[in-house]
């Protein structure tokens, strides 16, 4: 295919997106297929000689859309929303045709200079302390990372690395190998899995701070303290403490007010995992919530959730860079350049994991003005607004009950009664295709999520949603053995 | 901006694409920007309402542009070569608006199985062994990673895993702790960064195996085995050896004949990264490379390189996928869902570091079917005859040398003398921002790496690179002193 067949293929390709967009709610959200479903639909082989363009754009609605699930119809309710809008997209075009690799400065500078220059913008409108803030002589500053459990992993890494410094610098004698295996990072037990994982990969022992219900399972300062105490009595090293700002299950809030002063004065790494709700900290009204944020050494969202930047950009910020770059930092020959050691030069490829990376921030500048600040804080309130109308419709029907409070666009609910009876409407719901949720489990409790996804929901789906729940969750009831 | 608004910029942005890719040889290919530049062209903070996207677009050539280096044009030498094709660029499209999130199989089946089966088409274009292809019953498989360097950390950490468990099998009351920092890894002198990277990040040792010029800088047998004796002989465990295909200073290759036997008998996870040689494969005359890939535990490389599919996609293949799983797996109720245990479906986010992941393997399916087995084959011939053309050239000028077998589309060239004037040569051919190198260093000497990189570039390209290479060398030697 040459350019003037992209010419043609190209547009036909925006139109085809056009059109899949604009009549998405008219697919099943979920789809109606079984595993291995795909394979036998297309050859075994790829094949020798090139095909037309004509019949692979014909595979499309044969083999691929029949397996999609539609994460971007305004019926669905699961995970927590990914971003998807127009910007965005003509952005990644963009991006996908300059194919730049900037692993360093000389990669390609307008890639590493407008990524660090969009996260101060980001940093700017959340109000950010000024440590995480680059500008021209920040000792802080952003990046984008590929997903929120790198984020988690990298400042995990940084943490290790300074924590075993740390005790180095006073006790040079004490082998590597038996300060890391002193070491212990924490985390809620609500937290996410990756959390867990990061802990495994590092290779150091992580535990979860038990939540109460009670404390809307938000990690209690005085826990934290007293697991510190424990651990340090044991002989063990306290280093990395991951605050949760809006768990996966329920939307919870880690009270990093408190939290973040023990960190600070334990010398505990304190990262602040926000992946849903951080982009809502744009709005004044809910900016409240990162309060704390000033004692934490790193914070990570996912603009690529609620942020309307098509996914993956998940920006995190440090207080300190030379804490990250000091955990990576390598410096073969061919990756060299004559700016690297300028001080004025940002090379990425040691603040994270991979080499590689996209240049994704123009995905963050081609939104931020189109959409302008004030349009991104509509479209959060306004998700957070059809989360309120689902609550008071679940909250006006006595047979359902809400398992934990609605602070932004997440609705936990679930029937009254055994957990078996919720596993069956869910079930049902998933089945019906129509809406797709996933549950979560609270206190031993089976419940629903209900997350505002879509770009493009409204208050009608809300409540076609709503009438179809209460329809199945009738049928169920009216199942069950008196 | 609506999908009405989108179908219109949509076709300005494929446009703007074509025109880009079409006449890119006309601009420099590297940019002349000081660090900073960027900063000061666009305001200090994201506008609060909403500009028009005709001022955004503009902004592409006036702030964008001046600063990117340019992969893409058929001047650009540097590093490796990064893919871009109209296809891929399409396909790409589709999955931002697709935009599932597809780190389970429900979470969009087409996404999870048209990567399993795109995994095995690539696996026998490469004539793996069939211990590597998922097929229906298949104990191995393959999974699209970010890169290059994530594959090796993941690989790494399934060994790690692997090797403990094996250790606690016969010697339960061994503390995990103990095993861990006895455990060490190797790599040849010659691999990527990344891999004594992913030593650090998983927290355990890596040794650097030795190489020579007269091995072609390739490791030998006799010195992995040696190292592994002596290591074992002081109470260390040997667990994981990365061998390189087609190093990146010089194009080497392991000679995994000989090296995969060590591994398998002393129970080492062999990795093999093959991340820009890799492509080749698919190649009868260049297959011979891959012999001894019937030892390896897992094997990675880059269609992202040079297979014509744009950047993220780097393929990985295990024998035995539950070898990674077990390394990573973690399931909380809100990724669970119902087919999971049924032992039909892969649910991709157990076989990686991020949770979240793109819709890749769509780029894969529009190229494979657009090029064919036969025009990939002869996309890596013309690459690598361009090469042969540029080493014939240095090979007819007396003052010039070749400093490693040419095998692909790699040649590494010096003068013949000081490192100094090397180093001045290479400054001058990068400041002239005509063409774009990167060095490399081979026993002590400062090298220049000439790697054929864009789809468009032509003998005539290679000649003029010569022509200016040659006007330099002739610039910089008269200034000499006698």
């Amino acid at each position: 295919m040459d350019a003037a067949e992209f010419r043609r293929r190209g547009k036909e390709m925006v139109d085809l997106i056009a059109d899949y967009l604009e009549n998405i709610e008219q697919r099943p959200v979920y789809p109606d297929v079984e595993p291995g479903y795909l394979r036998s639909l297309i050859p075994e082989e790829a094949p020798e000689e090139p095909e037309t363009y004509e019949d692979v754009v014909k595979d499309i609605e044969r083999v691929i859309m029949p397996g999609v699930t539609h994460w971007h119809s305004p019926y669905f309710y699961a995970y927590f929303p990914t971003a998807n809008s127009f910007p965005a997209m003509l952005a990644d075009m963009l991006s996908g045709a300059i194919g730049c690799i900037g692993f360093s400065w000389a990669a390609s500078p307008a890639c590493t200079e407008l990524e660090t220059v969009m996260m101060d913008w980001l940093g700017k409108m959340l109000k950010l302390p000024e440590d995480f803030i680059a500008g021209t002589h920040g000792q802080g500053g952003g990046v984008i990372q590929g997903t929120a459990s790198e984020a988690t992993l990298v400042a995990l890494l940084a943490a290790r690395s300074r924590a075993v410094r740390m005790i180095l610098a006073s006790d040079p004698q004490r082998p590597e190998t038996d300060i890391t295996s002193k070491l212990v990072a924490y985390s809620s037990d609500q937290a996410h899995c990756s959390v867990e994982r990061a802990g495994m990969i590092a290779g150091v022992r992580m535990k979860k701070i038990p939540t109460e219900q009670s404390d809307k399972y938000a990690v209690q300062g005085e826990t934290l303290r007293r697991m510190i105490q424990e651990d340090k009595a044991a002989g063990l090293i306290p280093f990395y403490f991951c605050a949760t700002l809006g768990t996966t299950p329920s939307c919870a809030f880690d009270h990093i007010t408190e939290l973040g002063p023990i960190c600070n004065a334990e010398k505990i790494w304190m990262h602040i995992d926000a992946a849903y709700a951080g982009s809502s900290f744009i709005c004044p009204e809910f900016r409240p919530l990162l309060n704390g944020i000033e004692f934490a050494d790193s914070f990570n969202f996912n603009p690529h959730k609620w942020l309307l930047v098509n996914f993956d950009c998940s920006t995190m910020w440090v207080r300190k860079r030379s804490d990250l770059i000091g955990a990576f930092k390598m410096d073969p020959l061919y990756l060299k350049h004559d700016h690297q050691e300028s001080g004025l030069v940002t090379d990425y490829r040691h603040w994270q994991i991979p080499l590689g990376r996209r240049f994704r921030s123009l995905k963050m500048w081609f939104v931020f003005r189109m959409y302008g600040l004030k349009g991104l804080q509509d479209y959060i309130r306004k998700h957070v607004e059809l989360a309120k109308e689902f609550e008071s419709l679940v909250r006006a029907d006595q047979r359902f009950e809400i398992s934990a409070d609605v602070v932004l666009g997440l609705v936990c609910f679930r029937l009254k009664g055994s957990n078996e009876v919720n596993e069956t409407l869910l079930k049902r719901i998933n089945n019906g295709r129509k809406i797709h949720l996933v549950p979560c489990q609270l206190s031993g409790q089976f419940v629903l999520r209900f997350a505002v996804c879509a770009r493009t929901t409204e208050s009608r789906h809300i409540r076609e949603a709503w009438r179809l729940i209460t329809q199945l969750a009738e049928e169920v009831m009216q199942e069950l053995p008196n």
